[in-house]
C-alpha cells in the first residue's frame, strides 16, 4: 500500500524543504516523490536534508504541470490549510489513513502539498477528492512543508502497521523473562512483611494500609521473575543484617 | 494539558533543528521548551526554521544537566530508537497519547530526544517511566529530530482533540494522592541504592544491572507521593537495623 502512494510536491521553493520530504518519506516507507515545478531542482540542500534518503531524490519525478503528475492516480488528496471559498470533502490525517488502507493494492494514491507561502490553488484543490487538514494551533497554523508530510505518511504507515500487530506484547515490547506467577508474589508480600516486621516499620497490632500499599504499587508493575527474584534478594540480605544485630 | 508538556533536547548538535523542534511544538500548542547543553544556542540557524515560534525558542530555559530538565515532572518518556541491553516499556506515539490524555491537568510531562547522531544514553533512557518508539521504516530508521517531535506532539494534540467527553482517569480510577515527581524519584532511588550497599547486597565494584532493573521496576508502577514517603521510610527503617549491628 505505501509503495503506491505518490507524494507530490507542487512549485515548492526552498530545496532544503524537499529533502526534508524526501527523509520523511522514507523514514515511513514511501518513496514515490513527484515535483512539479520545483524553483531549485537538484541543488545541494535537498541532498543536505535527505541525509541517507537521496535515493528518493535520484527517482522522484520532475514535471512541468499537475496534469502529469496525477495522469495514473485514482484518488487525488490536496494538503489544504483551512476550508476555502467552496467547501470540499476534508479530513485529518487519521480519517485520510482509514480511507487510504482499506483500498486494493493497486489503487495509486496521491497526496499534494502546495507552496511555502500559499499552498495549494484554488484550481489545484478542486482537482482533488479530499482535502486533508492537520488540526493545528489555529494562533500558529502554518506548518512546514516537510512537517506536513512527515504527519501524514506517519499516519498512513501506522494504518497499514495496525491491520499486522493486533497480537502487542505486554508493555509494547519483547520481554526477555517471563511474569511471575500470583504463587511467586503472595511469597514475595509475605516476605516482605516478614521482613518490615524485623525491622520495626511494621507493628503487627497496628498494620494500618502499610501492606495494601504496598501490594498495590508492586501489582501496577506487573513484576516478571527475575524482579520477584531480587527484591526477596534484597528481604534476604537485609533480615541477615537484622538478625546480625539481635545476635 | 498540551501547556504541561515539556519538551526536552539533550545536547542537540545543529541549531536547526532546534528552531524547527519550536516551530512543530507551536504548530500543535505546545510551549514547553527546555535544551540541555545545547551545542550552539541560541543560534540564527535556530530563528530561522523556528520561523514565527521565536516565542517558544525566547522563553527556552537552557541547562547544564538532565536533573534541573526533569526536577519537577511527574512522568517522563523518552524518544528510544530501538530496544536497549535491558528491555523497557516502550510505547508507539498514538499508546503514549492515550497514557498523557487522561492524567490531571496537574500532571507535568517530559519527553526527551536525544543527540542526532546517537540519541539518548542508557541512563538518560532509564530515567524514564516510558521509551516512545516511532515506528518507523526499519531499512531507514534515523528520523530528523524535528520530525520525531512533530509526529509525537501532533498525536498529544490529536488525542487531546478527541478525548473531550471520554477520559478516563489514570489506572481507570481517580487516584487520591499526588504523582511523585523527578527529584523525589531520583532521591529515592539514591536512598535505595546507598541502602543496598549496607546491607551487602550491592557491590558498588559490580554493581550489574541491579539499580536499573530496580528503577525499571518502579518507574513501570509511577508511583505516587505516600508511595515514595513510604518507601523511603521502609529504607530509613533498615538503615537504622543496620547501623545498629555495626555499632
Amino acid at each position: 500500500m505505501l509503495k503506491n502512494i505518490r507524494i507530490v510536491l507542487v512549485n515548492t521553493s526552498h530545496p532544503g524543504n524537499i529533502g526534508a520530504a524526501a527523509r520523511a518519506m522514507k523514514n515511513m516507507g514511501l518513496s514515490d516523490l513527484c515535483l512539479v515545478e520545483p524553483r531549485k531542482f537538484p541543488h545541494r540542500d535537498a541532498e543536505a536534508r535527505a541525509a541517507g534518503a537521496t535515493d528518493i531524490l535520484e527517482n522522484a519525478k520532475v514535471v512541468d504541470d499537475l496534469d502529469q503528475a496525477l495522469a495514473d492516480c485514482q484518488l487525488v488528496v490536496g494538503a489544504s490549510a483551512r476550508s476555502r471559498t467552496i467547501p470540499w470533502p476534508i479530513v485529518n490525517p487519521r480519517e485520510l489513513a482509514s480511507i487510504v488502507a482499506p483500498l486494493a493494492d493497486d489503487v495509486r494514491v496521491a497526496v499534494l502539498f502546495g507552496r511555502e507561502d500559499r499552498g495549494l490553488t484554488n484550481d489545484e484543490l478542486q482537482r482533488c477528492h479530499h482535502h486533508v487538514h492537520i488540526p493545528v494551533n489555529e494562533d500558529f497554523s502554518s506548518l512546514n512543508i516537510a512537517a506536513a508530510v512527515q504527519v501524514i505518511t506517519y499516519e498512513l504507515r501506522m494504518a497499514k502497521l495496525s491491520d499486522v500487530d493486533e497480537a502487542k506484547p505486554q508493555w509494547g515490547t519483547d520481554w526477555d523473562v517471563e511474569l511471575a506467577d500470583n504463587r511467586e508474589l503472595e511469597l514475595l508480600f509475605e516476605h516482605l512483611e516478614q521482613t518490615l516486621i524485623e525491622v520495626d516499620f511494621l507493628d503487627p497490632d497496628k498494620p494500618r494500609n502499610l501492606m495494601p500499599r504496598l501490594r498495590r504499587l508492586f501489582m501496577r508493575a506487573i513484576p516478571d521473575k527475575i524482579e520477584v527474584n531480587v527484591l526477596r534478594g534484597m528481604l534476604t540480605a537485609v533480615q541477615k543484617c537484622t538478625k546480625g544485630k539481635e545476635s
